[in-house]
């Protein structure tokens, strides 16, 4: 295989390598992708290493990396943890498979593509793929989005199981309906307009599987193939996957230190829907302003479009107190807002609820009932006894001040390693932070170098939609899930990774350009 | 109301008004329908009882159920238990909106109308809502589908459930990947194997919370907007529903008694997918013959078609040796096998699985973690635990004597009732059964009636999308989850509600012709 792209690889000129990082990582990708829809590589068989490969051909382990990744999120090749990457057996790319077999004109690769193409994903199934962003590993250092389930009280839960499970109600074993359990329902509705300033009752509380769920059941009941919706640019992309999988166009809007800031050009094309983090945005972090909120709401009413609220992590905000849902301020039933308990108890519970306007819940309840046939009514009992007990509000208390202490564990660490001053998301809520690169840094190489030493990040690059900004470069780190006397001692780990491509980058590149629109520019004077 | 509908409505020449029937009911939907949108009903005002209503207005109870039910299916009415039927406060309905606009051109109406147009529901979530098939019961005598979960071995489960949580391990409560929990994923392709004759490893198995979201992964991640579907009509509505709101159009094909059976001018139009039941055709329970097994398999590897099996409830088969399934007759990688827990254990668990040809899994395990976040890791673990130790066989079996008594005591109701000769599904397997009514008469009404008795039943005409196949009359019988002691006295109250109707239709009708396809014609002599 080496010799075969040692033959292929264009060169940059004598010293220009690093210049052309992006170029020469398309071709390799292009190059090993041709070689296996044309049969040189067949399937089933063992790609080298990166390291190894990397050192043959001469490139960056980086530039080797990306093209391993890029050809892992298309599925030409699958990766067996340990055991290495191999070939797939079926590829996904029509249009790739249909100019292969216009070039190559010979009848055995045609049979063979032919062969392939029975699996052939739909177009929106090869698009979800390849843009797929769920990790396989959900615990350890710096995964993001994950709380510090070891501390979950596993046996208050464990009681309240068992209380439920000793005689059960047959009633609480078959399908549910109407929305879920409504006791549950209930004690939401008071611990919502509480802590949040929503203005709900029970029979506006639709009880889901989580945010995706909900995400979904908004995308099909409100929305047909073609309306658009507005995301945050950056914004998560499980929104997105999902929006794109149920014909939803997403229209990248940037954000700005006061949240989702849609100019006049965008103005002019009102959207279906409208999706936002205003409590804390995500990934940045950035509080929605009053003023924007209330821009959002008259907008939304005005031309008839639905606000999303994604309230995912507002119990989390360590100084200051929590701002009320944008959900609060809405006086015309435009927001339509979503939690979880993902991020306060634990995510394998997969629960989480939505508040819809009254005229809407009924329909969410039996659009529900009909895509999903809904259950888990005893885990919503014993859900509704923790929070009624009060163990919910101690938890989120507990936790509150763990995730701030791990916080500034973890910003410490960044201090002492990469200077004060090195730039950061806004450090109020959470249960991760940014960590920005400068500009020409390659933070998905750096990303993946990182896994390699047992390291989760997530490059900020891939949390953006717009090419034009996806130029921003950075970490996301999440210190929730990691213990105290862990955070130090990882992100030094890190930095061992960081440095070296920063070092690299700084000999190589023209002096730096001042980082994109979004991030917090004044503090940027690190690497 | 009363008066405005008296003179409103067009009667039949007398003595004709039965033969009217449909007319009438569509009749009297369609004034209040108008009523409601012209404002002259207000929104939040109650409608008169059913009973009362029909009395004053002199039309047959079931017109007036029948209106009632199709302006709740359509949003224009809710239903609050036990307090009556009230004008919704939103309507779903834009087109008919428009029409009303135009004709009555008042100011105040098109405010009201504009205001009701900003909780419109999108085309596919009206046509999902409208097209509802999920009872809000689910629970007693006839509720089909679900399982006596009241004999469910709750204390094994509970003790299961509390090793787990006494010590969770950190990986169990955070998201899932890769398609479930592997050793619970090893077991079942034992199961499957051993049981089902399926052919499969533990990597082409993917947990999912039921068949509702394998399907939807399937027609997400394999189907695009406009590809077709067969579906054996009659079906299941659930399956109906999912597809058409991923956007492919589900084609009704006939069955007969040897299941799915596709005409000429059928087969010349390949579909993407082919939907079915081959061990217990749903609802009416035939088995597919091996001729038409080995002619689908081959159909499909022609044609490039996926087989989509839904073996939703194989495990309880009472007589002779249970079929293989039509996967594990596959030798080209067309069949998508799904099963489920709901039946063998309980509803509310959500937990089913699919197994698919090994070129697809991964892209499925990517693309369920992509579009639904999941986890319920420690359900997955206990259910392994729960198997592997023997206790899923047990339950099955008692659980299959079981069922198999309530059978046989509903059949004896039926017969003293009824006549040893009454029309009924195949009695080889299953959680209900269906008795067939004789042509005109009115199972939607019959049902309707009998749920005002606290019975549920479904109307079998409601599961044929061919409007010319929906003039076969009959019951779904759910006998699962009845105590033995209650079968009879339910089906002699539920008797109570047929023979009257049946009676009135002998009086009133020409005399009946024979039963459409599908159903045992031979034994076709009742009523």
């Amino acid at each position: 295989m080496s010799e075969l792209l040692l033959q292929r690889l264009e060169r940059p000129a004598d010293g220009a390598a690093d210049k052309n990082g992006a170029h020469m990582n398309r071709q390799l990708y292009e190059i090993i992708r041709q070689e296996i829809l044309a049969g040189s590589l067949v399937a089933g068989s063992k790609l080298p290493a990166s390291r190894l490969l990397a050192k043959e051909i001469g490139v960056s382990r980086n530039t080797v990396l990306y093209a391993f990744e890029q050809l892992l999120a298309e599925g030409y090749v699958t990766a067996a943890s340990g055991s290495g990457t191999f070939v797939s057996q079926s590829f996904p790319d029509h249009s790739a498979l249909h100019t292969v077999r216009v070039r190559s004109g010979t009848m055995p690769v045609l049979a063979a593509q032919q062969n392939q193409n029975r699996f052939a994903l739909s177009r929106r199934g090869q698009h979800l793929v390849s843009h797929s962003g769920a990790s396989d590993r959900q615990w350890g250092a710096f995964v993001s989005g994950v709380p510090d389930v070891s501390l979950f009280p596993h046996a208050v839960w464990a009681r309240l199981l068992n209380k439920h499970w000793r005689a059960p109600k047959p009633e609480l074993l078959t399908y549910a309906h109407n929305g879920g359990y409504l006791p549950l329902r209930r004690v939401m509705a008071e611990h919502l307009r509480l802590v949040r300033s929503v203005r709900c009752e029970p029979e506006q509380i639709i009880l889901t599987t989580g945010i995706h769920q909900a995400i979904d059941l908004i995308a099909r009941l409100l929305g047909d193939v073609g309306d658009k919706a507005w995301m945050e640019d950056p914004g998560y992309w499980g929104t997105r996957s999902l929006l794109n999988s149920a014909g939803i166009e997403t229209i990248p809007v940037p954000v700005d230190s006061e949240g989702l800031a849609p100019d006049a050009a965008t103005l002019q094309n009102p959207p279906r829907f409208i999706f936002a983090t205003p409590s804390h945005q995500y990934p940045l972090g950035m509080v929605m302003s009053l003023s924007r909120r209330r821009m959002l709401l008259e907008y939304a009413r005005q031309r008839g479009a639905w606000i999303v609220e994604d309230d995912y992590d507002s119990e989390f905000r360590f100084e200051g107190r929590p701002l009320a849902s944008l959900q609060g301020l809405d006086e015309h039933d435009r927001v339509i807002y979503m939690g979880t308990f993902s991020k306060t108890l634990f995510p394998g519970l997969r629960m989480g609820f939505m508040v819809l306007p009254k005229p809407l819940a009924p329909h969410f309840a039996t659009g529900l009932s009909e895509l999903f046939r809904e259950g888990q009514l005893v885990q919503q009992a014993v859900l509704a006894d923790f929070i009624e007990q009060g163990h919910y509000a101690t938890h989120i208390r507990r936790m509150r001040q763990r995730y701030a202490q791990r916080q500034g564990l973890l910003r410490e660490a960044i201090a002492t390693r990469l200077g004060a001053d090195w730039p950061t998301s806004t450090h109020e809520a959470g249960l991760h932070m940014v960590i920005h690169l400068p500009p020409g840094a390659d933070d998905l190489g750096i990303s993946m170098a990182a896994r390699t030493q047992g390291l989760s990040t997530r490059p900020l690059s891939r949390y953006f939609a717009d090419p034009a900004r996806a130029t921003n470069q950075g970490l996301l780190l999440g210190y929730a899930c990691v213990p105290d006397d862990e955070i130090a001692p990882a992100f030094h780990k890190l930095a061992e990774v960081i440095e070296p491509a920063l070092e690299h980058l700084a000999r190589t590149q023209a002096p730096r350009r001042a980082p994109a629109a979004g991030i917090n520019r004044e503090a940027w004077s690190g690497a």
